[in-house]
């Protein structure tokens, strides 16, 4: 007789992925309705994807560009998701948010998620820059986060080292890409693979895969 | 006032693609919900994403090699579909098989189908190989077409040249995954999209994407 798991859910996400922001917008709900919690974590795919996978920026690949380019504008069509980043706008450089980011897991527990959404719909919606850590201090006003302790606090060693073990840790388990949902042991990769995530709470796959 | 577009969906994929096999069980079944037909096209990923985009073929890609050889038993399994073929086996020759199907294209239309779904069943269920022309006589077979006549026929070059057609085509639309299924001029890639592809024929997205 075993209990049922219960465990939260891992979000793992990059801020310059606009499937992370769009993740981010239903995973928490989404695992609501199955009794979970989710723990958010930020990634960097320029580690997983350029270093580790020795793969181009998806934006930089030949026909794959153009396609994310037109889905990412299809997709928040179809789901009334408001994207104010014109197309094709260089990334900005997403170490500061994700140091702080880190930082606040740690210090800011119950304010880090806030801070995260705040950057998302900064960087996606309104189109904000975050690429310097004193453009931090706004979205850290947004979740109630003494601003100028987080501006310090993104440039710390302390946060550098926080996110390069977020990043680690994430590669240990084996995650690549932005966004990547982990339940119960089974990665999830792909904003359009939250349906399986909710098939996957609700069904009984996990005992029947171990059965195999 | 415009009548409502009723073209025939365009189905792209390699043989050699797991998503292409999951997507071919249920796109016809899709497309007849909604009143379509879908055409059938032979793709090559060694041509698309290799050649073109520069990319390593996905099972050697560190991580996600590891990650899509997981994801294809755990979707067989969430789909109850069956995967005879053990994982990580070495892919077959994709050529004669795309060879042969885009010469039924042309020369046996009423039967290509039924030649391409032999393909996949044999392939990904009964862990056939196709590498071969010779061995191409079974699916022939299976799909009503004389099987000297469709071995011949995938070693000349006009089949060689139908397929190169098919290819460059699909290349030119902006193809590079597999499955990618065209739907009034929009391309959506992966398994994982048939649910939009499916909300995009019943929606009226296709207006609001054009008043954009």
């Amino acid at each position: 007789m075993s209990r049922p798991a219960r465990e939260p859910l891992d979000f793992h996400f990059d801020f310059i992925s606009p499937y992370g922001y769009f993740a981010s917008l239903r995973i928490d709900a989404l695992a609501a309705r199955h009794g979970r919690e989710v723990r958010w974590h930020p990634m960097l795919l320029g580690v997983s994807v350029m270093k580790v996978m020795g793969l181009k920026p998806l934006l930089e690949t030949p026909l794959k560009g153009d396609y994310v380019a037109h889905d990412v504008r299809r997709h928040a069509l179809m789901d009334g998701i408001r994207i104010g980043r014109a197309p094709r706008t260089p990334m900005m450089n997403p170490l500061p948010a994700g140091r702080a980011f880190a930082w606040c897991l740690v210090h800011e527990a119950q304010r880090a998620k806030a801070f995260a959404q705040a950057v998302f719909d900064g960087y996606w919606v309104q189109a904000c820059d975050y690429s310097t850590p004193a453009s931090l201090a706004q979205p850290a006003q947004m979740a109630g986060i003494d601003p100028g302790r987080l501006v310090d606090a993104a440039q710390t060693d302390e946060a550098s080292a926080l996110l390069r073990a977020q990043v680690d840790a994430a590669l240990a388990r084996g995650i690549f890409g932005s966004p990547t949902v982990v339940v119960d042991g089974e990665l999830f990769w792909g904003y359009d693979r939250l349906a399986d995530v909710e098939r996957w709470l609700s069904g009984n796959f996990g005992a029947r895969a171990q059965a195999e």
